[in-house]
């Protein structure tokens, strides 16, 4: 049984060589820079081979491997919680951020940023255990709908991220996700979404305790941002590693770029360029959400891909 | 090529079953009862089965993965770059825990504890990049000997346990480390040591920054101490998922061990006795490093495996 189940994968896997690794991505320089990256990592005597220990990727998640807009998705979970909760919270009827949620304070909310999110994270998230919190999460994914597509969350994962991370694991790839967005918030559904275990997630989290017992309690207190300088101090925190390849959208994840960029041997960095009003957003420099400006400076320079979503993508979502 | 390397995997797997999974492990209770658990961990429908997401194990290091005595092997390292480093800081003469490492007092440094020791490793271990940390550890882990042993460190690390994890990973386990030592002092050599990539170690750790232009910077503070209840909370920052399995041999494992084998399904605590005082070291209630006494009055209770090293183990390093 098992020779027979080997075979099989061996058929199998030979047989991808002739296909297409990237079948959402149109032909032309983004793709097969990607493509040789991934070739000639796996090539003994290459000037592009990577070890297979050293073959870490690295992935900023909202705006990267799925949408944004009108603001981050875990923002929008906030705001429900904050609904949900508010009965019991009657002080956050004159206290922000909490005010501008309740009142649906639309000019309020878009200056919100990393600190507001996880101050409403922190409120809003503490007091249960970690695996009653997944179950919240994990409900939410399966009914909230986006408040413009219409679509579940996690249908709004972009497909040609998600074929690029499955050529990647199936060249020797570590697949990591390092996000911004809450490590609790992600594990949930980010193994069914794009096969990245909970293991493999790094992001921003709130302290947690032990309890006699054999609980882990969620307390109202931030203990990392993982954004900007601190994507490689969660990376440092959690892989110990530098990732050979680094993927983010916007000036949140320049550090986590360089970071990557700047040791030996070969290496990729990325970035996903929104261009596309029509099948999902257009923006960058003057976005309060994904703010890409010294990412787009500097790529050129720096030797990194931008992704020109219009460009390069045959669909975002996948059908 | 891959077809023919495939056949020669599945052939020495098939014969792996042949074997004995823990040649250095004597028959007994102990044995069968680990066995059992790996097999039917791998056996759908078995009441132990494990789905492979699941496949956790966490092993405490210092005296569970190698030797404890007579102090953490990492204090030992620790006072030699104290000695290396105090012509810079002539104020450690007067200033303890530094003063008691400079005039060798054993009768002080037998008091220091996680405290101590992580106030030392934030003095002696920061203002260098993690890169530079990482080539001084492994320079001194391919140099130095044990005082009394006059052994490398990583030659006093157990045979029995290498071929759990070993066999632990051959059943579809994620083997990590959950240490109170150091993550950077471990990082450099448990791959090589253990077959444990520098990703699955948990530990203690000093905060870091991120440096522009590519670097960690490692700052004099601590950020984590991975002992006692700090190591569930570890357990959550780096992995994410609730053990099933947890090996430790000391009361700064018993959280870890209790938050492992509360949860549901198939669960294996183990306790390793320091029984051996001919092959390593005996002790346990009233030892100053790895103390045990919690873990021995309420391990049959829990259902835990106290290991007995002198009776359990047919070599302590292997030849």
């Amino acid at each position: 049984m098992k020779t027979i189940a080997l075979l099989c994968f061996a058929a199998c896997t030979s047989s991808l060589f002739a296909q297409d690794l990237l079948p959402s991505w149109n032909e032309g320089e983004t793709k097969g820079r990607i493509l040789k990256f991934i070739s000639e990592a796996q090539t003994e005597g290459s000037d592009g081979y990577i070890a297979p220990g050293d073959r870490i990727a690295t992935f900023d998640n909202d705006g990267n491997l799925w949408s944004e807009k009108p603001m981050y998705f875990q923002l929008i979970f906030i705001m429900e919680r904050v609904a949900a909760l508010a009965p019991e919270h009657p002080e956050w009827k004159t206290q922000q951020p909490f005010q501008a949620v309740l009142e649906g304070d639309k000019a309020a909310m878009k200056g919100f940023g990393e600190k507001e999110l996880l101050e409403l994270m922190a409120a809003t998230h503490a007091g249960m255990t970690e695996e009653e919190f997944s179950e919240i999460v994990s409900e939410w994914m399966q009914t909230a709908k986006h408040p413009t597509a219409g679509k579940l969350y996690t249908e709004m994962t972009f497909q040609p991220m998600k074929e690029l991370l499955q050529a990647l694991r199936d060249a020797g790839f570590k697949t990591y996700i390092v996000s911004g967005g809450g490590i609790s918030f992600m594990r949930p559904w980010v193994e069914a979404a794009y096969g990245i275990p909970p293991e493999q997630v790094v992001g921003s989290r709130i302290k947690v305790e032990y309890e006699e017992g054999g609980k882990i309690r969620r307390l109202g207190e931030i203990d990392l941002i993982d954004d900007k300088a601190g994507k490689p101090v969660g990376i440092y925190q959690v892989i110990g590693k530098r990732p050979v390849l680094a993927s983010g959208n916007s000036d949140g994840d320049f550090q986590m770029l360089e970071y990557a960029t700047t040791g030996e041997g070969a290496r990729l960095g990325l970035i996903l360029h929104h261009t596309d009003a029509d099948r999902e957003w257009a923006y960058d420099r003057e976005s309060h959400v994904g703010q890409l400006s010294r990412g787009l400076d500097e790529a050129a320079a720096r030797g990194w891909i931008v992704i020109d979503m219009a460009k390069d993508w045959k669909t975002i979502y996948g059908e």
